[in-house]
């Protein structure tokens, strides 16, 4: 094990904190994950590691034990002092771990369909925690596969990461713009359902089994005008309380639970 | 319309202030309602508005600017400096309108139940980011009541009002020990359910009509020992990618719908 890291200005800290910018990622393809359990589902959700940094004075709880453990037996890992592992840390929620991995940008193309696949698009996402936090409820329900469509932050970004507990580097998640989606869709015989508050068709009412999509807009505005009336069916969910909607990402898993139970 | 508050150290603006304070919520029963459509909700839900701070300058969307207007209508409404506001204020997502609200503590007996009530559970919560979501998800779902049992944060943690989107002031919550809300539910002979990963029936496969109770354990720990089994039949939710588990607030609204699916 290499000495402990304890100047800021290391060139290889200084590195890894500029993957913080986009543009940096981007033109790297590299990217941070924070946190011990996000570091442990990334890397089982095939993302390659590039190098890693532990910090024993903060690690907190037996996760992030174990993660740190695991990670010092491999000759990529630096252990950094408190101040310098600050340095990297995006936000409060610090463990002791975080690594920087490889990215992948996928298309269309790359994605590998089952027969009948539920497919989960998501469209013009302008905040990290919410695209996670869909991402997250995909994996739960077993989403077949995920297109980030004209997404307005990078698929990514720490905070997508984190909110997505690491599934954002599932193999089977797809970049592209709506219109490309749209063309896909229809090529693959994929309906194409989204929750719209007016629509008179409960979710719970329509047949969700075959070759499904379900479309989840952007957090202020909703679908694009890529998306026409031939080729997604509304669907109500239906609001019982004081509220008009639901989180995004628990709707969606509502949506995507319901299609799985109907193909049981 | 009274002059705008320019003083950092205005009485009414350090007695506001004070009630990020846990203690000073609880003595004083009252608490801070950040965000204009928090506002609106908490109102709507029956919250007694004490006062409310706009800020003109920091007003940022349609939402807030109506709020705001309606607000000023009212001679308990008071116009502040961005300076005094950021006082008030409390983390970063600020619109210009803060109100402070009566809050009421309910108990079980407090609760009014429909034949066959569909009520939630949520134990030892000690996020209240976390419980405030999960109150989002019953309000959407229209959960007939809801019990907060043994919480070690307080209802009206200004976090948790924001997460619930104001439900928090609904009148169908009520706040009781773990013990208590045992005793009531069994004497009401409503079935509990909690999610448990090793549990062999699916939470689509249970009978989840009649007086039917869906708990929610601790962040970390789930369930107290005070439900034993014979007060609870475990259920699986179906984890089908890398995770072993979904946002408490996304897996609770997935048996939620699901319980209000098979009641239609």
């Amino acid at each position: 094990m290499p000495p402990a890291i304890t100047s800021k200005q290391n060139p290889r800290i200084k590195q890894a904190a500029a993957l913080r910018n986009r543009g940096e990622r981007e033109a790297r393809r590299q990217t941070l994950v924070y946190g011990a359990r996000e570091t442990q589902r990334a890397l089982a959700a095939g993302a390659e590691l590039v190098e890693a940094f532990v910090c024993a004075e903060l690690l907190r709880g037996t996760d992030a034990e174990s993660t740190a453990e695991q990670l010092l037996g491999d000759s990529r890992t630096y252990t950094v002092t408190p101040e310098v592992f600050e340095r990297l840390a995006y936000g409060d929620r610090l463990d002791g771990v975080i690594a920087v991995v490889r990215t992948t940008a996928r298309g269309l193309a790359d994605l590998t369909l089952p027969a009948d696949p539920l497919i989960a698009v998501i469209e013009g996402s302008e905040k990290p925690g919410n695209l996670g936090a869909i991402l997250r409820s995909a994996d739960g329900a077993g989403v077949d596969a995920i297109i980030v469509a004209d997404a307005v932050i990078d698929l990514f970004n720490p905070n997508t990461i984190r909110a997505s507990v690491g599934a954002v580097f599932k193999p089977n998640i797809a970049v592209a713009t709506a219109a490309e989606t749209c063309t896909w869709l229809h090529r693959h015989a994929i309906r194409g359902y989204a929750l719209r508050p007016d629509a008179r068709e409960s979710y719970s009412d329509a047949n969700l089994t075959g070759g499904v999509a379900v479309l989840v807009g952007n957090e202020a505005h909703g679908l694009s005008a890529a998306w026409n009336e031939a080729s997604i069916t509304p669907l109500s969910l239906p609001m019982l309380g004081l509220a008009d909607s639901l989180n995004a990402s628990v709707a969606a898993a509502v949506l995507f639970y319901e299609a799985r139970r109907q193909r049981k």
